[in-house]
């Protein structure tokens, strides 16, 4: 128990819990704005996106919080009376043809927690968000970097969708854009919280219903790119060939093995991506690019995985006449969840009747930039098949109920009723 | 010398020359003609390649020759009044930013070579074609297939361009479309003759400025593809994936040795393309892709080339739980070249004081058609460089001069004057 929140007494707050079909039935709802198929197309500050802001904002509204949306699209609501408070929030954006829950689930986690905690009469709150573009269609964690200051505004300024269409003008239009920005208030929040799908197969492969966020990974993409020259294929005798594809095959082999040896039990690695330019079957690929991706919840690990590719790339740079490059595209650090949060949503799941598992989550959430300025914890559920930013996306009902359950008995034991 | 031609005897045959300059204005006039900076970009049936064809059209007609347009877009022009002639020709057309003398330059060799032989007044006759859409922007050696007969209508029915349009709809818009066919006549034409630019490094790399081509290559594509599962790239654990990326890696490198092993020595093999998707960094490739493609004189080599790649395929199904699949795309034979045309040209490039040397032609060419309906022969210049299907494409003028006059010195000796 973390020690800030233990001086709070909130009375009622024993018998609180959460109504599941008002939980489910509002996240049917929302997942109704932007449906495509069986999942959701709600792309940062398009106006389905706009639509499910608009709709968070009365159902907010309808349940008694004081909310509003801020000028980047933050949908905040505060429980009004309380000096106290446990944020808990996620995003309602999406990717193209993403699922229904993805960020959704944990945005309606917050709002039913904080109904459910209300109707309670408990003095001490929840403040509800959904956290504008989490998923990156201008700048990723918008909302959450906003939230709690680490916002430049250069980002903003430089922030275009893959239209070339500006962020300014796309929040311009979506009705957005003015002044006021929510933000984490380090004297009312003490805690945050965040209720997700794993987006991943280990809770259904281990049969355990609820994970326990032990860090967010780390995250680390470079782009390696090997120049050659564009020849003739039936012409050009092998010998006489700068063959940046044939290269670049062999490096990527190589590169396999040895990053095999350096990662840990937990570092994850990607080749996303592998293009030979120009791409015919007749010409001799003048340019070829890998694009790698590695994760890990420690630092050192990925600091590792980036020397053994520099390494890798400086030994391949002039083998058969082929020059070399590499770069880091995008880093981020790994963000350590807060233990004592941990262990509350451990004895929630226990007081729920639910085992848990303590795992490292290899997506990035909005919970990474919460964590260095406010006790964070995360929560998963499991994901149907591990499928995620995919209109397959799916979680069955009772373990998004079970979830929003043990986050409430977690926010019991943060506002300090029970141990 | 090849029997069919030594009865011809063409009074004043031995003082022929062609016109240097002529030929190198023609070509330079020609080049204008859809213009890209050093290069030139005539598609097939595109405005400034019906341009080209006008221009052709009536640069025969002002050198005597009977010429037409039939309807497939072949700019044809006979000598009037032989009963026996050589056809030399090429195609005008171009790849997108294409070259100045690919394709361009054996039509005008041509050109220049029939008005040198009218000129002289000999009575055999060169006959000069510009055969259409050789380069495949609808279906590749579209001209020269129709003219030895071997164009299937089907084949002419289902060809589309890369923006979809329809072959037949585009020769009408061109004004071609009509029923007349230009065709071989074997009662008339003794040989074919090609003159290319080589499109390799060889020439200019053993400075020898004619070649002599033995053998078009024959060629195959074959498609090789990987089915895995796309999952999230953080969250799925190494051993869980069905990564189609990374296991084509690994069956492309391993791949490579084996085909090296297989390989003759003229053998050469390209990857051309290789494309995993969803493409993403954070996404473990579901789908991977490998385009293959080799060319060898011998059908033999090409067989066993495509048995090893099966086998390799065939082995890799499976492995990680990813699926394989591969298909022949397209596939062509060797044709070979007549010995005794290649003797003609060496004897004519020894005459002329240039040194030859014999080769495969690595890249397909209209004369792959014809060699097996009349005795055919090619003859190479250096490219500068090795480069083609670029607008950096060029040759030395003199080279362009010099491959001209052993071209004419080979028709001389086809005519049956010197031996």
């Amino acid at each position: 128990m973390i020690s800030r929140a233990s001086f709070l007494w909130a009375a009622g707050l024993e018998k609180m819990d959460i109504d599941g079909r008002r939980l489910v039935d509002d996240l049917r709802a929302l997942a109704r704005i932007g449906k495509v198929g069986t999942g959701v197309n709600r792309l940062a500050f398009t106006p389905d996106d706009v639509a499910a802001r608009q709709w968070l904002l009365a159902r907010m509204g309808a349940a008694g919080l004081d909310a509003r949306i801020d000028g980047l699209g933050n949908v905040y609501g505060q429980t009004p009376g309380a000096t106290k408070a446990v944020v808990i929030g996620s995003h309602t954006d999406t990717v193209p043809k993403g699922g229904w829950l993805d960020g959704a689930m944990g945005v309606i986690y917050g709002l039913e927690i904080a109904r459910a905690v209300m109707e309670s009469g408990a003095e001490g709150g929840v403040d509800v968000v959904s956290f504008a573009d989490e998923e990156g269609t201008f700048l990723g964690t918008l909302g959450s970097r906003s939230f709690v200051g680490e916002l430049r505004e250069e980002d903003l300024a430089g922030a275009v969708n893959g239209d070339g269409e500006a962020l300014a003008a796309s929040l311009l239009a979506a009705g957005y854009g003015h002044e006021d920005r929510a933000k984490l208030d380090p004297a009312r929040h003490i805690a945050y919280l965040e209720g997700h799908i794993e987006q991943g197969p280990r809770l259904e492969a281990e049969g355990v219903r609820i994970g326990v966020v032990t860090s967010i990974v780390g995250m680390r993409r470079m782009l390696v790119v090997f120049h050659g020259q564009a020849d003739h294929a039936g012409t050009t005798p092998m010998a006489m060939r700068k063959d940046a594809g044939g290269r670049m095959v062999d490096f990527a082999h190589e590169l396999t093995g040895k990053l095999g040896a350096t990662a840990g039990k937990d570092t994850v690695w990607n080749f996303g991506r592998m293009v030979f330019e120009p791409g015919a079957s007749n010409v001799v690929p003048q340019r070829a690019e890998l694009l790698i991706e590695f994760r890990d919840i420690d630092m050192a690990v990925i600091d590792e995985m980036e020397a053994v590719i520099r390494t890798g790339v400086a030994a391949a740079d002039g083998l058969g006449g082929v020059r070399t490059e590499t770069s880091v595209l995008e880093t981020s650090a790994p963000a350590h969840m807060d233990a004592s949060i941990g262990a509350a949503i451990e004895a929630a799941a226990k007081a729920a009747g639910a085992m848990s598992l303590a795992m490292p989550s290899g997506a990035g959430h909005d919970a990474m930039h919460l964590a260095s300025h406010v006790p964070s914890g995360m929560l998963f559920i499991p994901s149907k098949g591990g499928r995620s930013h995919d209109t397959a996306e799916d979680s069955a009902e009772e373990d998004i109920v079970l979830g929003c359950r043990v986050m409430a008995g977690t926010v019991a034991r943060l506002l300090g009723l029970s141990e």
